[in-house]
């Protein structure tokens, strides 16, 4: 079993250094804490250091040490699918979809959950918790039961039915709260601060973030280390964002990669609050939102993670951009009918966002383009096609078939 | 690009031998056909032949010949997952689940649709079809759109709402027809056979149904070489049955594994055609069958593939068992609870199979138990827990937490 190579947990606002240890918050500045690991080894050994399969070939960059907490339903290892009908749509050169839907419960938080709930196991924990629009909730869950451990989900009263159904079936409790993500997350975030349980939320917590970041891996190791010049990441509260563009950072500093991609903030136009502040130069104004149909969009307030966001666009020369409910529903379906891989809103709003930028001239299209579809398209909720059913003998049945395909 | 080391189709009852090429029967006999493979070839070059990742890493023992046909949305390297926990509440020393649902369409499907739009491309076809109860029909439409074909699409005008939306998500073309998978796959295979569009049907393309022996492959290949004493797999019409037998089978023949697994035939209870053959020890008598919650193994009728999911059960001594719908959505729930799984009840219902057998004494608990678990939850239709939301503040909030996590 591969070793983990995590050294400390650093502050990102003062840059202390703290031993590795459940800790929520700077003990010097309150400010949120990143895994640090060793940059020296990592560059020695260069990819060799991975071995097996899925989220945990990774092992190494992850904060998990016995390799009995690092809990696993088959996670990660997802494609990285050239879209070349796509590509000639949108009238880019090169466009990959980083397809995270065939996932375990079908979205990108298998990977958090998988260190999260880990972390969970590593410091003793025997209760989780999260407040969910419904996919976190779902894979904490999840995760949860495949560890032997209680989960407390608090899931938004306007999740899909599907989702709302896989946490039903997954979890040892639910509760639906009234309103949205923001309205409920600080008073959670305080209980997490009290030991009730074990934080497996977006906002704070740097172990269950950290198995994010094998997005970046994967994407890299995928384009055999010559990654995208471009990747467009989902931003709710930002922590795939972040992840994924530490993850490159990081084979960047130890000499993995030659350079890393520009990252585009994908968001909701209904829950734009990181993008109205980019494009403001200021800093972030949280927003009263109501309902967005990328759920998992769904935050008026990122918190100290938004500031990150912005901190990392600037700093980095990236880009933000948003869509409205109708382009990340025309984006589904067309995604779905050039290329066959359905994603949820959530998943292909920065599929939607990638379309308004490359309208408005904000990128250029002869550069390789990465797309983030972190959800797959079964948990959506929408009227399906009547039910209304023909029966058919064989005349009637070969009549319909030359007209349907043109005989 | 590993090359395909197909060679032949050979009738499964006359044993003649035809060319490679688009044939649904075997021209001397009408019998099904399979295709054969340089087992010397195999047997030599061992488990090295074998490169990549995800199902087209078997694309020696599969039929598409050129690279450009392996049509991919990163299928197949599905999880093998120890379930101890599940074990012991059973009773069994070790029981595997295989898992499917991580497919890019979220089910078993995904393999016979990548090799069979592959085909539908080999063979210079524009349009495919199939008969689906849902799954089928969903991973069909993706795979041909991925490919750039049309697709025809019949589903079941009982599919669930997830299967619905998807299928007319990804098809060109949906057409719901009356009743059940029986009362159309007659004249549809008559269609086929007027080549109308490309067979995407599970009745008889072989090349179709070659995908799916990379169930075989890869649970063989994550035991490392020492694939489990038995292997519970669902039989609708038979194809996964005989495609994961037929894979085994041939990893024996050519020395990559000491032995095959004792095959178990699962059924629905409301669809148990070849298990009643099966213990009357006779030849199958169709069944008229009405709606059982495990869609996907909706068939009253198997055809021929019924016949030689029999003969491999008596061939191999095999064994078949069934489970009623309540056993399947109990099975469903246990999966979920102990281990995190979400698998849809057509997945599911090998598990409850199982459970009646171990309660049966009919399996020895000792031995090494695999369990193919061919569908994700996330497609399943059922009434959500209610969406009444309840307002949180910080005192309520914690008060709820402690009594939920018993502090």
């Amino acid at each position: 079993m591969t070793e983990s190579l995590a050294q400390s947990l650093t502050c990102i606002d003062c840059g202390a250094t703290h031993a590795l240890g459940y800790r929520l918050a700077c003990e010097k500045c309150s400010g949120l804490l990143e895994l640090r690991y060793d940059l020296g080894r990592l560059a020695r050994t260069g990819p060799t250091v991975l071995s097996g399969t899925g989220l945990w070939r990774y092992a190494a960059v992850l904060p998990i040490a016995d390799p009995a907490h690092r809990v696993s339903l088959g996670e990660g290892g997802t494609p990285l699918l050239d879209c070349p009908r796509l590509a000639r749509e949108l009238g880019v050169r090169t466009l990959l979809i980083k397809y995270d839907g065939p996932n375990p419960t079908g979205t990108v938080k298998d990977r958090s959950s998988a260190t999260g709930v880990g972390a969970a196991l590593q410091f003793g924990y025997r209760a989780t918790s999260v407040v969910s629009s419904g996919n976190a909730g779902s894979s904490i869950a999840a995760y949860s039961a495949r560890a032997g451990l209680r989960s407390l989900i608090f899931a938004y009263e306007r999740a899909s039915a599907p989702k709302l159904l896989h946490m039903a079936a997954t979890t040892s409790d639910l509760v639906i709260y009234q309103g949205v993500y923001d309205d409920l997350i600080g008073h959670w975030d305080r209980l997490a601060d009290a030991g009730l349980f074990f934080d497996c939320g977006a906002s704070r917590n740097a172990y269950k973030h950290e198995g994010k970041k094998t997005i970046a891996y994967e994407i890299a190791e995928q384009t055999s280390w010559s990654p995208p010049d471009v990747v467009v990441a989902p931003v709710a509260v930002g922590e795939t964002f972040i992840a994924t563009a530490r993850g490159f950072r990081e084979m960047r500093e130890a000499g993995w990669i030659p350079r890393v991609p520009t990252m585009v903030a994908a968001q909701a136009a209904r829950a734009n609050a990181i993008v109205r502040a980019f494009r403001a130069g200021t800093s972030i104004t949280p927003l009263k939102i109501g309902y967005t149909v990328a759920e998992g969009l769904a935050a008026g307030d990122p918190g100290r993670k938004g500031d990150w966001v912005l901190r990392l666009l600037r700093e980095q020369a990236g880009l933000a951009g948003e869509a409205e409910d109708d382009e990340i529903v025309a984006a589904q379906r067309r995604l779905a009918r050039t290329e066959g891989i359905w994603g949820g809103p959530t998943g292909v709003a920065t599929l939607a966002v990638l379309e308004r930028l490359l309208r408005d001239r904000a990128l250029d299209p002869d550069q390789t383009i990465c797309v983030v579809v972190s959800e797959t398209g079964l948990k959506t909720e929408a009227e399906p096609p009547s039910r209304a059913g023909v029966a058919f003998d064989e005349a009637s049945l070969r009549t319909l078939v030359e007209e349907r395909l043109g005989r």
